[in-house]
C-alpha cells in the first residue's frame, strides 16, 4: 500500500496533489526503479477518486519520464535516465497461482458502466446516477397472471430451443404495435433481441470490421462506445448542441456529419435522435429529414437507437428516422427496457429484409436465440393491451418528474449553471460554470447523499469536464426537489472556496483540464 | 427461373449433374455472359440439394473460367474469353428500393445452423437431426410453481436491471451445485451467461483478435466455429479418434495438440472433453492430465465446453478438465440447456476471478445481463431441489434411448458401417462404407421420412463426406428402432444401385470427393 493522502477539500485539483505525492516518494526512494505501482482503476478504488484522477497523474508522471505502463504487466517506476526496469516475468515453473490470465486479454478494457457505482452508493442517498424506470410502478400481478397464462398454453414451446429471430407470438404483437404507428413492416423486418444493447452489439458484428469508421454523438452512451472501440472500429465524434434558446436548434450537428462524411469513408451513422442520452436533446424533424438526404447522397446506413423515443413528456409527437426513411437506410434498434421492463432483456431491431436475414445468423451464432419465457410473457402482456396503458402512466409520472426537475433546478442552482430542456426519457444535462469539474463535485456531494454521472462518462473526445447527467426517472418528486436543493448547495459552497483559493494563492491553480 | 432437373436416383453425383446442365445451358445461349445466377444457399433451397452440392458445383464451373463469383455482389456467367462482365452497380439516385445493403456486411456468414433445417421437416418425419433435450418430460407444473413463488417474493428485483455477472440467488444456487460435486469455487468464480453459445462468444471477445490461432477438435461444433471465424480467428484443428476397440483411447487426439502447439503460437486450446458433439467420444482421465500437463508446459488457456458431461447414461464418472487442474488453465462453460430447459437460455462460466471481473465487462457491453426471469425461476427450481432429480430421470430416459440406438443399428445396418459407442451425450457418430456421401443419403432418407445431420456440418477442414450424425434424445425408443431400419434400408438400395451403376458404366464414376 502505497501511502497517499488527498485533500479532496483542497483547491488544489486531485489529480496534481496525487501526481506531487507520488514523485515526491520516488525522490524520497520510498518508490524505486523497477517498483510497480498500482493499475490506475485499482488505486482510485483505494483512494475513492475517480479513476480518471489517477489516470490524469499518471499521464503526466509518464511524460515527465518518471513511470511507465505496459500493456498486460503493469505500471512501474523508471530509473533516473528514465530506463524502465521491469522485472523479468516469473518463468512458467514458478508462476504461483498458475496461468498470467491479465497478459492474454485481448484489450484494455474501460471501467464498468455507471450501475457499478450505484452498488457503492451511501444508504438512503438521492441518486440521479441512472437513467432507468421507476420501479414502484411495476405491474407485478398483472406479469404473474399473464406468465401462468403462457406456463399452461405454450410451456412445451417456451422450454425448447426456438427461431433465432425471435419468438413468434412477440413478433406479431410488435408488429401491430408498430404498424399502429404507421411503420408498415412485416415478419421479414424484425428480430428480436436481448434489449438495445445486444441490438447494437449484433449489428457492429454483422456491419464493422477492425479499422471501419462510424460516425456518432460526442457525448453519448458509453456502452455504445465500449462496443465499438472493444470491436478496434474508429469512432468519429459529431458535437451535440444543447442549446434550447428560441431561433436554436437541438441535437446532432448534422452539418458536422455531413463534414465528416465528406473527409472519411464512414460505414455507419450510430444516433439517438430522441431524448438523447446524455444530452436529453431531440432532433427536429427539417434536420431529420436533412440528416436523411445526406446518408443517402452517401450511401451510409443510419442505426437510430429508438430507445427512449416512446416516452415523450410534452410536445409534439416527431416521426422517428425510420418512418421518415424513403432510400431503405435506416435500421431502428428498440427495446423494452427503458419503456417497460429492463431486467427481463427484451428488445427487437427493424431493419430491410436482407439486414435481417444477416442479422438471424449473427444472433445464432452470438447466443442462439432471445429466451422464449421473457418473449411469451411480454406477446401476452401486449395482446392484453397493457403494455400501452402502462406506458400511458409512465410518461405522465415521468412528465411530473421532469417537471419537478426543472422547477428544482430554476429555484436552486446558482447563476453560471445550465442545462438542458428535454421534451421527455430519462435525464437533463448540466454545465457547471467554466472551470469546475463534476469528478470533484461528486466527492462532496456524495459525502452529502447526492449522487450523479459525471458527464467525463460519456465523451470519448473533448471531454467537458464541467458536465453531468442527472436522471430523474427513478426519484419521486420530493426526492428530485430535495436532491436537486442539496446539489446546489454543495456547488455553491465549492464556487466560495474556490473564489476564497484564489484570493490566498499567489498563482492561481484553479482552471482543470 | 434456371430450368434445372436433377435425378437424385441416378449414379452421377448430384453437383456433377448440377455442374454439367449449367454448363449446358451457358452453351446454349440460355445464360449469358453478364447474368446473375442464384446464390448457392438459395439454388440449394430452390432444388432441394444440400448447399454444398452447389457450393461444388459452381467451385468446378469458376475453374473452368464460366462462371465468377464476387462478394456483395453475386455470381455471374463470364464471357467467353473468360473475362467476367458484371453490369455496372446502378448510380445511387437510381437504386430501387435504397442501399445496398448485401455490399455492407462485414462477412460472408455460411449458412444456419440445424435447426432450420428442422423447420423444412416432412410432417411426421422421424428426425436424428437435433441434440436437444426431449420436449415430453419437461415438468411445466413445477415451473409455473416456481414463477409464482418468484414474482411474489423477488418482482421488483426481476424486471429491473441488475448485476452483468448474473441474478445472486441464481449464483449461489450454482455454487452450492457445484461444490458439492467438488469444485470449490467462490462467488467471484462464476458469472451467468445466456447459454453455452454465449459463453462461447464473449470468450472469444475476451481474449482474441484477428489473426489468433486457437486449437479445437476437427469435427466440432458448428457454432463453434461460427463464432470464431467470424472474428476471424486461425482455427486449427485436431483428429478425433473415434475408435473404441479395446486398447485404444478415444476422444481428441492429445499427441497432436502438443505438436499443433510446438510448431504455432495457439492463444487458447478449445475443447469438449465429454459426449463431445458431434462424435459422442470422451477423453479418458489420463489424456485429460496429459493435455493439462502440455497446455501448463506451452501456458495455453483451455476451454471446456462441459455442457455435455452431466448426460452421463453408463459407465464410471471422469472428473472434468477443470477439476483435475492445478495450474489455473481451465475456464469451464456450461448451461441448463442439454441438462434442463435450452428456451429459458441460461448458462454460466467457471473461471479464475481475474477472467471473470473481465468476462464481467465484456458481458455488460454485450447485452448488459442475462434476463432476471429465467435467472430466478432456475434458481427457485434449484433450491427446491428438484434439478439433480430431474436430471436423474432424464439421464435415465436418455439411457434406454441410447441403448434403443445401438440395438438397432447393430440390427440393421449393413456391413461396412461404423459407428461411435458415447457413454452418454446426445448423438451418436456414423461412418458409412468409403464413396458414400451422407448428403445424398439424407435426399433419400428424407423421402422416406428419415433426417439425420450430413457429418460435412461439423468439419471445418478434411471432411469425411461419409459421416452423419443421429441425435438419439429427442425420439422415444420405438421412433428410434423404426427410424434406424428405415435409414439402414435406404443405405442398403443405394449400396445395390452403385454395384449396378458400377457394373453398367464402362468408366465408373462413383468416387466422390
Amino acid at each position: 500500500m502505497i501511502p497517499l493522502h488527498l485533500q479532496p477539500e483542497s483547491h488544489v485539483p486531485l489529480y496534481i496533489q496525487l501526481r506531487d505525492q507520488l514523485r515526491a516518494l520516488v525522490h524520497a526512494g520510498d518508490l524505486r526503479a523497477g517498483d510497480r505501482i498500482p493499475a490506475s482503476r485499482e488505486l482510485a478504488l483505494q483512494l475513492g477518486v475517480h479513476r480518471t484522477t489517477v489516470a490524469n497523474a499518471y499521464a503526466e508522471l509518464e511524460s515527465e519520464g518518471l513511470i511507465s505502463g505496459h500493456v498486460g504487466r503493469g505500471t512501474f517506476i523508471c530509473s533516473e535516465d528514465g530506463v524502465v526496469e521491469i522485472p523479468a516475468p516469473p518463468s512458467a515453473a514458478t508462476v504461483h497461482g498458475g496461468l498470467r490470465w491479465e497478459a492474454l486479454f485481448a484489450d484494455e478494457r474501460g471501467e464498468e458502466m455507471l450501475s457499478r457505482l450505484t452498488q457503492s452508493a451511501p444508504r438512503g442517498a438521492i441518486s440521479f446516477l441512472m437513467a432507468r424506470p421507476a420501479s414502484e410502478f411495476f405491474p407485478i400481478e398483472e406479469l404473474r397472471n399473464c406468465t401462468n397464462a403462457v406456463w399452461r398454453r405454450e410451456g412445451c414451446d417456451i422450454l425448447q430451443f426456438g427461431s433465432s429471430d425471435g419468438y413468434p407470438p412477440l413478433k406479431h404483437a410488435l408488429i401491430d404495435m408498430l404498424n399502429g404507428e404507421g411503420y408498415g413492416i412485416a415478419d421479414e423486418n424484425i428480430m428480436i433481441t436481448d434489449g438495445g444493447q445486444q441490438g447494437l452489439d449484433l449489428l457492429c458484428k454483422a456491419f464493422l470490421r477492425p479499422g471501419d469508421t462510424i460516425v456518432t454523438e460526442n457525448p453519448t452512451y458509453p456502452g455504445a462506445l465500449a462496443i465499438f472501440s472493444s470491436a478496434r472500429v474508429r469512432i468519429l465524434g459529431v458535437p451535440m448542441k444543447t442549446e434550447t434558446s428560441p431561433g436554436k436548434l437541438p441535437g446532432v450537428d448534422v452539418s458536422a456529419i455531413e463534414s465528416v462524411l465528406l473527409q472519411n469513408r464512414v460505414k455507419m451513422i450510430v444516433l439517438t435522435p430522441d431524448f438523447h442520452n446524455p444530452t436529453g436533446t431531440t432532433l427536429p424533424v427539417p434536420e431529420r429529414r436533412r440528416l436523411l438526404e445526406i446518408a443517402a447522397r452517401f450511401q451510409v446506413p443510419v442505426i437510430e437507437d429508438h430507445i427512449y423515443a416512446r416516452l415523450r413528456a410534452r410536445g409534439e409527437l416527431v416521426p422517428s428516422l425510420k418512418q421518415l426513411d424513403r432510400s431503405n437506410l435506416v435500421v431502428q434498434i428498440d427495446s423494452f427496457s427503458k419503456i417497460a421492463f429492463p431486467g427481463l432483456r427484451v428488445g427487437w431491431i427493424l431493419a430491410p429484409a436482407t439486414v435481417i436475414d444477416r442479422l438471424r445468423l449473427v444472433k445464432q451464432s452470438t447466443d442462439l436465440h432471445t429466451g422464449h419465457l421473457a418473449q411469451s410473457i411480454l406477446a401476452e402482456y401486449m395482446r392484453r393491451g397493457r403494455l400501452g396503458r402502462h406506458l400511458d402512466r409512465m410518461r405522465k409520472a415521468y412528465s411530473g418528474r421532469l417537471a419537478a426537475m426543472e422547477h428544482a433546478l430554476v429555484t436552486h442552482m446558482p447563476p453560471g449553471t445550465k442545462w438542458t430542456r428535454p421534451e421527455g426519457g430519462m435525464s437533463v444535462w448540466l454545465e457547471l460554470p467554466v472551470g469546475f469539474d463534476s469528478n470533484d463535485l461528486l466527492i462532496h456531494a456524495r459525502e452529502r447523499g447526492v449522487l450523479f454521472a459525471p458527464g467525463r462518462y460519456f465523451y470519448f473526445q473533448n471531454p467537458q469536464p464541467n458536465t453531468l447527467r442527472l436522471g430523474f426517472t427513478g426519484l419521486s418528486e420530493r426526492d428530485i426537489a430535495r436532491g436537486v436543493a442539496t446539489l446546489a448547495d454543495v456547488l455553491r459552497n465549492e464556487m466560495r472556496k474556490r473564489q476564497r483559493g484564489a484570493r490566498r494563492a499567489e498563482v492561481p491553480r484553479v482552471a482543470l483540464v
